[in-house]
């Protein structure tokens, strides 16, 4: 597997005040035709302040940097630490004005570069079939 | 925004008969770790037969190739053509054994790569507040 595939950041994280947006870039604005149609966004993005060899070869952490939370693999958790720095929220959309798009919040950093956005969609899995560990339920 | 970001794959989609498994890479085994608490991953992989200049500057489709959906910007749908290849699918674990995590199936191709693995928590988004377009509703 030493293949490596190229991601081109398509937008990137504004944070100005109270207010929040995902700005896309001009080449790609055409990509958002119809958002208006959604509620919600799935945002990706790229934990780039962790774009080092060393922290993208971190394979198990305690999670939310909890030692009370037992060491898990990172594919086990949404850790900023993991071998493809990959980011995702939903954040719900307040507006869209030509490459900007107003969201309520988003658990991403200022500055953070946008790597894709897809429509939300509700999963179809429902809630008694979904089990979690134990340590994961004191924040869900 | 010219910067770039390196993807590595990390394991594989392999479907063998009847059978789907994610084959995670040796180098990334230590990252499934506490991964049989939960029920369901989220998989992202790469959708690698679409990795052309051409597709990958395509910003609007017609959703699921059906000429009645409206011309929409990719990034208000889920289609295998856009900037950034990344495919998204929840999936339900049906057991784990060293490396190979069997699913129960997985809207990817045999041979798909697959970049990253995220727990899956139940988003907290309330079904009330989610609004879609008409064509989407045939589908959800």
């Amino acid at each position: 597997m030493k293949e490596i595939f190229k991601l081109y950041p398509v937008g990137v994280v504004r944070k100005e005040g109270e207010n929040v947006f995902i700005e896309i870039g001009d080449e790609y604005g055409d990509g958002l035709l119809g958002l208006e149609g959604f509620s919600h966004i799935v945002v990706f993005f790229w934990f780039h302040q962790n774009d080092t060899p060393d922290k993208r070869s971190v394979l198990r952490v305690h999670p939310r940097k909890d030692p009370d939370n037992p060491l898990t693999g990172v594919f086990a958790t949404h850790s900023p630490q993991r071998p493809n720095l990959i980011g995702m929220t939903i954040c719900k959309i307040l507006s869209i004005r030509g490459n900007r798009i107003e969201i309520e919040d988003i658990d991403a950093f200022d500055g953070s570069p946008v790597i894709d956005i897809k429509c939300y969609i509700p999963s179809s899995v429902k809630e008694e079939d979904v089990s979690l560990p134990d340590w994961i339920q004191k924040w869900v």
